[in-house]
């Protein structure tokens, strides 16, 4: 395998200065395609595209599907657009070639779709564009081998080396009967261990899974990894098959739901990278921030209300970062564990009002032994009954609150179908810290 | 598809309940092994146990599998070791036998081992067990399908047909030399589309990714997603093959590694479901609670340090929660990038040094906003400038600190082979919080 060196990519790129075709060649000729397109983080626009324009076409398509979507756009629009359709769609998967073209604005996408040579992947690529990205439609491909459900294994076994000359690996192949619907599924295994007198319908595997267009693309990652399956056929709703999805596909939507739900619960919007720019970096963030500003202003004002209290009693001001703290940490642990049962559907049977209860169990017991240390705590350290008091059970009633808070706010959230891990980062620490805050100063006026 | 229904389940129960078996197996006939799995959640252990023993062997050890750790053990202690290794290990992938024997004390897994029919396996299963479960060898299997490069394809095909008995699904044949080097590999579509005229060698694929047993999970996944593989061959020191992994166990490492960094970054250890016990739910939180209680104990004493400043300026309290929580939420953010960065390999090339100076960049200009925000908000609010210009500035100091720190403590976790993951959570929130109040009070000292 390749490593990626500080001195190679200095040698590429001294390499590239002097316009040396035939080294530059030589050093990127041993790459697969992911490594070439990791290159192109480390080195300029211009340099990209001398290399790039050195590659066989097959190459380029593939390093073309494995770059950045933001780096691919740049190198696309500094290419024409009948090169673009001849050397490199032409060659894709038709839900690569989908997916790059569905990139582009519309009058782009129809100067290059008129200069696909071949017209059965135009179309195939023209039918996957009118699916939304994030569905089943979105992420399937054309290619896929299909045969007939009456047919003896010897014609089988013929159309399956005639199918296959147009698509890169088999999996499986599908079984359909006249009418295109989807009958069975030809492990590959079985087109070489099975006698060549046996019928396709009669060694077929008939407990099939498949998925509709219109599923959304976490579903359909669910599925496949729920079934451990390397490819789902793709039918329509009269069970016609009009497609299939890779398990790679799969495995990318996998990571970037993962990553999405990270980056909320860390408080940042977009999908964005260290490498991507102070502007891009600075938008997916600054809303964010302004809530939790927002947040603060109203605990400024929620301290406001009991200024007679805090000025009688500074000592009460000093735990302020302490409960407030405490409510964020509890109701995100909270809210993390219910989205992650949502994302990962365990949460489905049993109701909402189970959870709850379970979590305030949880809470309780978190509660009872956090109150019991810091009463100690105070009691020692402070020789203030009245502050260890109101510290303690304000401890112990923030706890409980924040526990239930960060339980449902995410179930509800799912319920008006907006994503739950909206819940967790800052909107539900800053929610936490105003309503702690209030329990905390309003317990202290019961003992002050 | 099958989708469970409380209805289902009750009458599952019910028929259950009444050891109506006839009818209990027509119920869950229909089912795949990993809907039956998804049935334990709802049902005791003793109504699982009575479904158990209507399966097949087959299915059941297909159930086995799917099942959580958790209510796999308590099953398996339910059940006879030779009653074990007969009816399940027996039928078994190698790694999943490998890994279910793994989870059990040695006294037992000596004793089902000692009951395996299969010579063969069970020495499988042995090797097997050498490895840490989280390196590759501790994923691999050892059903694969090798056939010589020397061959020609009749007799590769032969072979083919013979092995592939023993293995589930094929999806490479691999190419080895006499020394059992593995020198290639032939995608299965090959042996339908290449005539049989041709030597194995000359057509294999030579082009290899390949992985050495003690490679951690992560890295394998990280391989096996770069290069969009299905299977990838496991090699010895010197290039023997000794094994494969399959997509479908790295799909689970994807999800359990993006699992446990969004829990550490919602500061919960250990990997926990809601469907967890109370106790287990609480290990899992405890320690981090306690962790911030202490956190705020010492804020109490920074505030304490400026008891007098804050006792003749009360208004100075009612920010501290601003203060504390944008410190949080900026040192979390910031950590969150480099964490997912470090974790898809995308900063390695390029310096730590140019990282924080991108992410201070960042700051800076959100800093600047947040900072223009509160002077305005405070200053039409308040009419204090001592506090306006207290709270602006401490503001922005805060939100350039905690954002190099936040930059800078998982780099240098990562630099002492810790999970940076760890950086996020409460442990940088508390840091923040203190550091921050540090910052604010003293400016505040400069004003008042």
């Amino acid at each position: 395998m390749f490593e990626l060196t500080k001195e190679y990519i200095e040698e590429l790129k001294e390499v590239i200065l002097v316009e040396d075709a035939v080294k530059a060649l030589e050093m990127i000729e041993p790459l697969h395609a992911s490594d070439i397109a990791d290159l192109y983080d480390s080195i300029s626009l211009e340099e990209a595209r001398f290399l790039y324009l050195l590659l066989d076409s097959e190459m380029a398509s593939d390093v073309l599907i494995e770059l950045d979507e933001d780096d691919r756009k740049k190198l696309l629009k500094a290419l024409p657009s009948d090169v673009i359709a001849k050397q490199f769609i032409d060659n894709m998967e038709s839900d690569d070639a989908a997916d790059i073209i569905g990139e582009m604005e519309e009058e782009r996408q129809e100067e290059i779709l008129s200069h696909i040579g071949d017209v059965e992947q135009a179309g195939d690529i023209l039918d996957l564009l009118h699916y939304h990205e994030d569905t089943a439609g979105g992420m399937m491909g054309k290619e896929y081998i299909a045969v007939n459900a009456e047919w003896s294994m010897p014609t089988c076994i013929e159309e399956v080396r005639k199918q296959s000359e147009d698509v890169k690996e088999i999996y499986y192949v599908y079984v359909v009967d006249d009418d295109n619907i989807l009958k069975g599924v030809l492990p590959l295994k079985k087109l070489i261990t099975t006698p060549s007198v046996s019928k396709v319908k009669h060694i077929m595997m008939t407990d099939l899974v498949t998925v509709q267009p219109d599923m959304d693309n976490e579903e359909v990652a669910a599925v496949i990894e729920k079934y451990d399956l390397i490819a789902i056929p793709v039918v329509d709703s009269i069970g016609r098959l009009i497609g299939r999805i890779t398990v790679d596909d799969v495995v990318d939507v996998i990571r970037e739901e993962a990553e999405k739900d990270y980056q909320l619960a860390s408080g940042i919007t977009d999908d964005v990278e260290s490498s991507d720019s102070v502007a891009k970096l600075t938008r997916a963030r600054l809303p964010w921030l302004l809530i939790g500003l927002m947040g603060g202003v109203f605990a400024a004002q929620v301290l406001g209300l009991f200024e007679g209290n805090l000025g009688e009693h500074p000592i009460l001001a000093a735990f302020v970062p302490l409960i407030a703290a405490m409510g964020g940490n509890v109701g995100i642990q909270s809210s993390a564990i219910v989205v992650q049962g949502l994302a990962s559907n365990t949460l489905e049977i049993g109701g909402s009002f189970q959870k709850i209860l379970k979590e305030l169990s949880v809470a309780m017991v978190n509660a009872f032994i956090l109150a019991l240390v810091i009463y100690l705590v105070t009691y020692f350290w402070m020789d203030d009954m009245a502050l260890t008091h109101t510290v303690s059970i304000s401890l112990f009633s923030v706890v409980i609150f924040a526990a239930v808070f960060g339980t449902t706010i995410p179930l509800v959230l799912n319920r008006f179908k907006i994503d739950p891990a909206l819940a967790t980062g800052p909107f539900i620490t800053t929610a936490n810290d105003i309503i702690g805050l209030f329990i905390y100063l309003y317990i202290s006026t019961l003992f002050f």
